[in-house]
């Protein structure tokens, strides 16, 4: 099953010529979740040729304007194209009265319904469980209540081994709770153990989304095993000062992030403007956690 | 002295991969004027390398989102850059209190202070006059309360010609008056026209911007003799009733418009994405106004 991610903005808050506003696409099974909405979003999902309704879900890390300056314009756009389905947003607290504040006093109207859910600042919560995805939120820290998200794929019915079902002329029903794990009891009364009857699963992926915050170590126990995680590196360790001043992270703290919680890979960005190239943030995180990644705008990776 | 404009977005309400939001630079001996500020427009500023703290003066046409919604972010990031002087808005009744929401709701400061100008809807005002340029804002027709804008050179003084001072030996009060259209009396009481003094003066050089707006008459009075309108044209003639029904105007009425007023050239703008080329609205509009340019995001053009 596709599980893909889109990278759509990597810069922190101040927009560069190579990197637009914060956002992200996560699609699996061609289903996409749009992960910030910063200024300039809709322009990127038309560049990579996203439909715009295809989208129901939108999670916001953060009420930063970098964040969500970008979803103003995009529910106006998608009002425009007739959307009449409902939306859900997923974001701390406020964001529902800025929306409505600012349509209110445009006299403009939302053609179609929102359903706003508040994250919980505190604690991991599954805030969305789809057919094949369990999506929690956890709490970071930042100069604003943020949290991360968590991207999993659920447990999937295991595939059958054709063969066995001949073997054993297994009925349907018997098949479906196979697929779930049964056993198999015989008439003769002998068992056949699952593992026996069904290919071995592959192993569930899960992406992890952790930007805009500070490394604090607690805060990565939601992410343990996680496959792929994307954290902000808005610093160089020798910023390191100014990260933790400003409730950010330095690339040496993203790769300590991901050896904490066991990542495959780490994708590190929210780059400060203030670096012409970022190779050096890239190469710090790489010293210490190899499979390190600085993305850019457009880039694809597969879960 | 310079005099140019800059289209940093060309699109109707809904963008497209090669229009962006509307949005344009006019500048003026190197000062910019930032005219309207669709999402996307600090972006597009970054692309085009103009600094943002030059810009000391904004003015949006009308609170439809796809003109103002890049104001937000564009705010956000002149604080983050560590603007301290006033900036000056200029709008249609209510964009100070949606400012204010979005950032009181964020708990976030703008850092230096926003003189908001209100405009006046229902009849033409001069709303700034600068060392070389007169601004006015003239009511427009649309859905919403709408101005379009016209930037106009100042009388300057007159070059004199040097070799009429020596000739004269003129002293330097009697330059200045001079330069402003005095005669010169001589000791024997003889009086040399100002004529035979200074040079002659090149035209006073005007641009209007128009958008968005139905096609009424009445409304282009005071926009006579201005040399470079730019119109929208969100619609052909063929989507007459879709434009009228939507406050838009058709390429046959932008080039009406730009013949009531006696243009120099017309720039059309703000087509319908529902158009995969806009190349029958440029013909449409030049078959009744010869010098008609279509506009393309990052176009230049001397005024």
């Amino acid at each position: 099953m596709e599980f893909k991610l889109l990278i759509l903005g990597s810069s922190s808050a101040l927009p560069t010529v190579k990197r637009n506003l914060p956002a992200q696409i996560l699609s699996y099974n061609n289903k996409p979740f749009l992960i910030d909405c910063g200024e300039g979003t809709q322009l990127q999902l038309r560049k990579h040729n996203i439909s715009f309704n295809k989208i129901d879900h939108i999670f916001i890390s953060h009420l930063h304007g970098d964040h969500f300056y970008g979803i103003f314009g995009f529910l106006g756009t998608m009002g425009l194209l007739g959307r009449k389905k409902p939306l859900h947003i997923f974001s701390p607290y406020g964001l529902e009265e800025i929306i409505n504040s600012v349509f209110e006093k445009t006299n403009s109207e939302i053609p179609f319904p929102i359903k706003y859910h508040i994250l919980n600042t505190k604690q991991p919560e599954i805030i969305l469980t789809t057919k094949w995805l369990e999506i929690n939120s956890f709490p970071l820290k930042h100069s604003k209540p943020v949290c991360g998200f968590i991207f999993k794929e659920k447990e999937k019915p295991a595939n059958i081994i054709k063969e066995k079902i001949e073997e054993y002329n297994i009925g349907i029903s018997e098949i479906v709770k196979i697929k779930n794990g049964a056993k198999l009891k015989l008439a003769s009364g002998k068992e056949i153990e699952n593992s026996e009857l069904v290919y071995p699963k592959p192993k569930l992926r899960s992406y992890a989304y952790c930007t805009d915050t500070k490394f604090v170590a607690k805060n990565y126990k939601p992410l343990k095993d996680i496959d792929v995680l994307y954290h902000e590196a808005t610093f160089a360790e020798t910023d390191k000062q100014t990260a933790h001043n400003t409730g950010h992270s330095t690339a040496t703290e993203a790769a300590k992030a991901a050896i904490e919680i066991n990542a495959k890979l780490l994708l590190l960005g929210h780059f400060s403007s203030r670096y012409k190239s970022n190779t050096h943030i890239i190469e710090e995180a790489k010293s210490i956690f190899k499979n390190t990644i600085g993305v850019e705008d457009g880039d694809y990776f597969e879960i």
